[in-house]
């Protein structure tokens, strides 16, 4: 019995795929950390597309992984698991989880933690590690974005078009999003896009032909995929890359492999969370040596949208599917 | 007047674009070399697919090359421009020429030249050029290609296939190569290809899973595309690469982009001719200093499959159409 810590926990499942309203409430036994992991009292957890996309049951949880979605958490190290040194417990600290998140407590590796510093809440804790760890390794290592380069995203106010800005920025890119509305468009400008694009009263793929005076950008982050494919290759300078993180859009795409070849384009991309854990260990570390300076001494913040209560955890998922929010969603489960 | 040199050579031309009869002989003033370059008395120059796919018309000379087929050659420098040092009159070179190859006389980038060690045929030489550098920089440099990873290469038996051959075995890939009969597939395995499948009698998605035990192949060098592509990405192992060197086959490939991102696959793809002199030099030093002292020493040798007379460019070009070669087809100026 440990000191302090319940035998259940409330957490977010859902019986079914379907809608928001399938996502109810359930008490489950708090899990015990294995060797190299830690049991996390979750003050935070993040809401991210793949969260959505597995309720729907059309991205089951990889074999291993929490049935539970959450793919994020913030909140203060309560037990650890063998191998874990220094001592961590009470430590504040933002995980990468392969499942699990929405929940009172959530287990992560401790290769996959970083510390919460100083003067930044733990709901923007909670924001962080997903998006982060996915626009570094497909913008910078996948992507190899270099300073002075031309960077587009399409989504530019979602979670992960905000941190791609900021990170962006941060790096020295030019980032040029793409956006629905005027008001979005505006939002990601004020989050430090130096061009949005709104998709609906322009055609992007001339937008960033005269942005970049004919050249293209270097990089497209894309997660739209489908029929916008051979419009972002359009987009792209020679010897540019297409980085695919996610196809909301459709998954085939025509693409003419002349052009491919005679103007040295790359396309690749690739997924988080069915990553071995090795892998995000050596993510989480360079990450900690290159970003975290910048969370550190406050000039990296998630951009966030709203917190809902963690039993309202379907309303967070409809506003999400609303597509009206602006930076990240998190769940509050009190335990902050 | 240069001495020895005469005012007007030989050369292979064509009027208008069509099948191989539309090559003819011509009579056109010897070129004079430019800073930094060197005039070649052309002993042999290599035919490649694409001088035949130029002379169809649908592969036009850059800007500022001759119009004349050839893209290699080898032979003496009988000539330089300013700037070449030490003195290269009278050596044996072997080129990467932009065109202007089926000549008695050709211009050379002194940067795109490679010494012809003693024991090496100029024959020989004049075979090298186009696939080593075309082969080396999609294998090993744009397709990543590491030691103990699995190649895969359809037309085994020609000129690109069967340097790929011998490339990947001597820098320590396994080499899986397809080929359309039974006597072109051991033909590929007495080159030194590990496994030969003719795709006419089986499945090369199949037979690549067959031989890799369900793995997958790391690298795809694709010179056909078109419907090729959906199946050379199933042939690949996860992070596995599906490099483009040609479109035989077609150009329009209709891609799963959320294989692409789940499985980390990497699509891309060059051509040589279009690209920068500085490109060509900085590759051409790579080689010298990776590949060439395997050159100097034996043990790469370019497959040989016949040699026509300059005049007979139209057989030879023939020659390659009907596919039954093996190895690479060179021109003979008679100034060997």
């Amino acid at each position: 019995m440990r000191t302090g810590i319940p035998a259940t926990m409330q957490a977010i499942g859902f019986d079914e795929p379907g809608g928001p309203d399938v996502l109810r409430a359930e008490s489950l036994a708090v899990p015990q950390p294995a060797e190299g992991e830690v049991l996390i009292r979750v003050a935070y957890a993040g809401v991210n597309r793949p969260d959505v996309i597995q309720r729907m049951g059309r991205y089951p949880a990889p074999p291993g992984a929490s049935p539970i979605p959450g793919l994020e958490i913030a909140g203060a190290v309560v037990a650890q698991g063998e191998g874990v040194t220094p001592d961590s417990i009470g430590q504040h600290v933002c995980a990468l989880v392969t499942g699990g998140g929405y929940a009172e407590y959530c287990i992560a590796k401790i290769a996959h933690c970083l510390p919460v510093p100083e003067g930044m809440s733990l709901a923007e804790a909670a924001a962080l590690p997903e998006t982060l760890f996915t626009v570094w390794h497909n913008v910078f290592e996948r992507g190899w974005a270099c300073e002075g380069e031309t960077l587009l995203v399409h989504g530019g106010t979602s979670g992960i078009g905000t941190m791609a800005i900021k990170l962006g920025k941060l790096f020295g890119l030019t980032v040029i999003v793409t956006c629905g509305s005027d008001e979005k468009c505006a939002a990601a400008v004020t989050i430090g896009a130096d061009h949005a694009i709104n998709y609906k009263s322009a055609d992007f793929v001339e937008e960033v032909k005269r942005i970049t005076e004919g050249k293209g950008a270097q990089l497209v982050l894309d997660m739209v995929s489908g029929d916008y494919v051979p419009r972002n290759l359009a987009c792209l300078a020679e010897d540019g890359r297409h980085v695919t993180i996610a196809v909301l859009g459709g998954m085939k795409a025509e693409l003419n492999m002349a052009q491919i070849m005679a103007r040295r384009l790359t396309l690749t991309g690739s997924t988080l969370r069915a990553r071995p854990d090795e892998f995000k260990a050596l993510l989480c570390d360079e990450i900690f040596g290159t970003v975290w300076p910048h969370v550190e001494d406050g000039s990296l913040r998630p951009e966030m949208d709203r917190v809902f209560p963690l039993r309202e955890a379907g309303a967070a998922h409809a506003h999400m599917e609303a597509g009206s929010h602006i930076g990240k969603i998190v769940l509050e489960t009190g335990n902050g």
